[in-house]
């Protein structure tokens, strides 16, 4: 790979002009003024404080810009990875082997350095492992798990839990306990949020405002609403009354340095680290190809894993939690205009300066209004209209979904994902345990051979001829075996079988075994074994085991071959008897 | 299901006669005499005191017999699965949470219920996860383990360990405390043993024996051993010279009854279970295919799992083990001429037997008799030949059974295991991740498309068509994504894409999705999509979706078809624009 490969920045720094920096800038600070509410949100519900969200979209966004390939992407704490943060770091700070932001901060460090050895040794394609109805369903019920977690900051009241199955009791349990005044903030931020996506676009511009300015105000409706807020709590004393502030947030920038690391960590955070990390993944270059597509580009897979961990790691290097490249923000980021990662870094710039300056502000604003951002952004994650349409197109991808949503909601995110790729491996195993095969005889007059079931074929009583139309390999070559067995016993004239490959394109070491097994079998009933139309790599490759040495019978070009010849062999065999 | 297919002993039971009786009479004679020994080794090997060994030798038998499909299959105590019984017990007995007897009874019970369960709900397909290098380097690992394990009894010190990391130090540090008579008895039974395995046989036929009687007092050479050995005890008084001794065993039939089950207990052992059931399965259902396939009969691997399911629930409710079908004795019920499953409930009689009257002779029996016996017994299973062709054969397979080897030495049997069955599904997901495809052009002067790369054949710079020759689903849909992509960054006239899919007989959620997205992202990039040759099953499908309502393009019979309209619509577009 190229230098320019490894480091893409190379690529488009070298054409940078005039026109490409205003086009970035107007573009990062539309990106900036979405980020900020967001990452302070994201951070709360990741169970961090507020800093964490906006240390995580600065250096973050620098470190993709780098390395990334697509010009576009906007990286930085979004919603369901937030929530797997907030899963993960829970119980380790729990168990006390860590303080939640120093196991946010190794949670990064080592999703990060997967996904960097991911994109260095091309292993990009385990992502495949999840697939699409388990993805989908898991950010629906995360969707739901995230917005139910949110209710108690509406509400003014305590309840823990992370699943529904303790949210819920929690929730009912302090139900007499709600602060009328959180109540009322919460409802109104959710009330003018609702209306402001609803509807601010159209009427602004229906009052005459150009399109774009109408969409960027409509855009600020969320920092608009922090604004509000933060003034009444100052003019009414919101926080005497009982409403959960922000509090107070370090003025200034995070200090890069490595959290304290220990063994018993790393290796707790481990698992949640993997799946956060395929997760990000699969979310990043979702949202990454998709934007590509519009300017007919494309982006490097195994290089976007390269930049994707390069923003974790340095979001672990700075105070931050995991970061993945968020589907909003990211057209938004296309919509103004951006048209190089360079608009990343004035969007870290942004930030950098929110925390520089703004963090003071930000002491009262009342935890409800992020808890209502949070609440009308992942709804949208919410897609049971997939779900229907996933049930009417295939039920076993149904069921791997339904399993994924049902068992995140009643046991959380790590079983509810591991739960839906360990069905959708059973049930594609299940699917391909039985090779497609089929019996054939000779079409009449001709040379060839079809399926028995379909044609009006002519077949021999001690011939079996068996034609396999895919590779054999050890989910399903012990089903050969089992249908061999059962032709055999069927058969009591049977003498010979030979096995028709035209479409098999691989035997691996467990098919070898099946086919060395059916061999010996077969021939301790004193049936012979061939095979015929074995393609040439297939048979370079039997001819590295001893299978050919054993094999009771031969290998022919052609089924038609095959037939005369053991015809023949058959009436020798016959008048020899008889004479 | 018939009544008899259920109950398979309803099939042989009507048709017996005295023949019959008389034949499998001999052969259950001639099993019990190979079976006491083991028994009586196998239990050691599992860390359970001698009796467990007889007890899961006498119900676990007469269970398989009515339950079972194989006419000849001899199942009780084998050595891997007593290694992996072993591996299991241990930290459960550690933890307090049960006794070493009562934790293998329920390992028994849970691996029973599991094979049962498994049967019923005809989920044998689930034992192709365990793929023929993975299992044939776990048994060789296992063999090396259980070998290396009994060294310590031929020596007689004390030194514990569960993996080759623990046992060799554990060896070494205590070498200097063998003791001298544990030795020497050791080291005779290792010489006699070995003996008599390699030159016994052909010794006393050529003595003048018939081959029957020299075949069975080859076999009983274990028993003889024990005896004399017991003798030698006795005379010399070995206990008191340091020799371990197997000690009192209680005489009499176990009393069948159910351990005492905990949730924590079940939780501890399911895992361990699973792997046994996987395992034990495997093993017996490929033993027993051989031998069936010699009298052109056949199992039925789905009732297999429940006469295996059976045999362990019998086993676990009467004091044993972990039971399977063994390969060695199962060979030997033959050659001694069993006819029937009968055959299995005389042996359970004869080793009833032994437990009654014989065990109280058996207290001076050395342990390092018993260790003897193992280590040649196991050192069959260690198949060094068996990796070097696989090797030879695929370097892929190679990996995983190399993995499986490695750990199961270093870490243990589970960990082993596992390894080796996520290897091959990782490999598995890779060599599937990128579906074999084509572009393709037409050959000139006919309605054939053929492979641009390979044929000498026509294309348009507006249209591009790729034919894919296989299933699309989750594991290799994404790159079909990329590869469209690819094409189109490449192609910047391109104005249709038409994907060919003659060989694809199904499309999964995953790759719906997949195709949806080419759609829209070809669409946002000017690029019209389309399909051509679809099966009739795929498009029936497809239309349950609202996939063909947003395809940009349309879906042709045939590609012939594809090109002619789609070249007749550009000419007319650009007659339009001309004129």
């Amino acid at each position: 790979m190229s230098r320019s490969g490894r480091l893409p920045a190379l690529q488009w720094a070298r054409g940078y002009d005039g026109g490409t920096l205003a086009a970035d800038l107007l573009a990062a600070v539309i990106v900036t003024i979405m980020l900020i509410p967001q990452s302070l949100a994201y951070a709360m519900l990741a169970g961090l404080p507020p800093e964490a969200g906006l240390y995580a979209s600065i250096l973050p966004l620098v470190a993709y810009a780098a390395f990334g390939t697509s010009r576009v992407l906007a990286v930085g704490p979004v919603a369901v990875v937030s929530l797997m943060t907030a899963s993960a770091v829970a119980p380790v700070a729990a168990q006390g082997l860590a303080s939640p932001q120093a196991a946010a901060m190794t949670l990064a460090l080592l999703s990060g350095a997967m996904l960097v050895g991911a994109g260095l040794f091309r292993l990009g394609f385990l992502a495949n492992f999840l697939s699409h109805p388990v993805m989908s369903g898991f950010i629906t019920a995360s969707g739901l798990l995230i917005a139910a977690g949110q209710v108690k900051h509406i509400l003014g009241i305590q309840a823990g839990g992370t699943t529904l199955a303790e949210i819920v009791p929690a929730l009912l349990a302090q139900a007499g306990r709600v602060n009328g005044w959180t109540l009322a903030v919460g409802l109104g931020a959710l009330a003018f949020l609702y209306a402001a996506r609803r509807w601010a676009r159209r009427g602004l511009t229906a009052a005459g405002l150009p399109g774009w300015l109408a969409d960027m105000l409509a855009r600020a409706a969320p920092i608009l609403a922090i604004a509000v807020s933060i003034l009444l709590a100052r003019a009414l004393d919101l926080g005497a009354k009982g409403v959960a502030l922000v509090g107070s947030i370090p003025q200034g920038l995070p200090v890069p340095g490595l959290p304290a690391l220990s063994i018993d960590l790393l290796a707790a955070l481990a698992p949640a680290a993997a799946l956060i990390s395929v997760v990000g993944f699969v979310e990043s270059v979702s949202v990454g190809q998709t934007l590509a597509a519009r300017r007919r580009e494309r982006i490097a897979p195994d290089q976007e894993l390269v930049g994707l961990g390069a923003a974790n790691i340095a979001a672990g290097l700075s105070g931050g939690f995991p970061v993945t490249g968020g589907f909003a923000r990211s057209v938004v980021n296309e919509d103004a205009g951006a048209r190089t990662p360079a608009a990343g870094i004035f969007t870290a710039i942004g930030i950098a300066g929110a925390a520089l300056f703004l963090t003071p502000l930000l002491a009262d604003l009342p935890q409800a209004v992020l808890a209502a951002t949070i609440i009308l952004a992942v709804l949208s994650l919410v897609d049971l209209r997939a779900v229907l349409r996933v049930l009417a197109y295939s039920r076993q991808d149904f069921a791997a979904m339904a399993a994924t949503i049902l068992v995140t909601l009643a046991l959380g995110v790590e079983q509810g994902i591991g739960t839906g790729v360990a069905l959708s491996l059973v049930m594609q195993l299940y699917r391909s345990a039985r090779p497609h095969m089929a019996v054939v005889g000779q079409v009449p007059g001709t040379e060839h051979f079809r399926n028995v079931l379909r044609h009006e074929v002519v077949t021999w009583p001690e011939i079996l001829s068996l034609r396999v139309d895919e590779s054999l390999y050890f989910a399903n070559s012990r089903f050969l075996e089992d249908r061999i067995a059962a032709l055999v016993a069927e058969h009591p004239r049977l003498r010979h079988v030979v096995l028709m490959c035209p479409a098999v394109s691989d035997i691996d070491a467990s098919a070898l075994k099946s086919l060395e097994e059916i061999n010996r079998r077969l021939a301790e009933s004193g049936v012979r074994f061939h095979l015929s139309e074995v393609k040439g790599p297939v048979m370079d490759r039997l001819k590295r085991s001893d299978f050919l040495h054993h094999l009771s019978g031969q290998v022919f070009l052609s089924q038609h071959e095959a037939i005369c010849r053991l015809r023949g062999a058959e009436a020798q065999g016959a008048a020899q008897k008889l004479s």
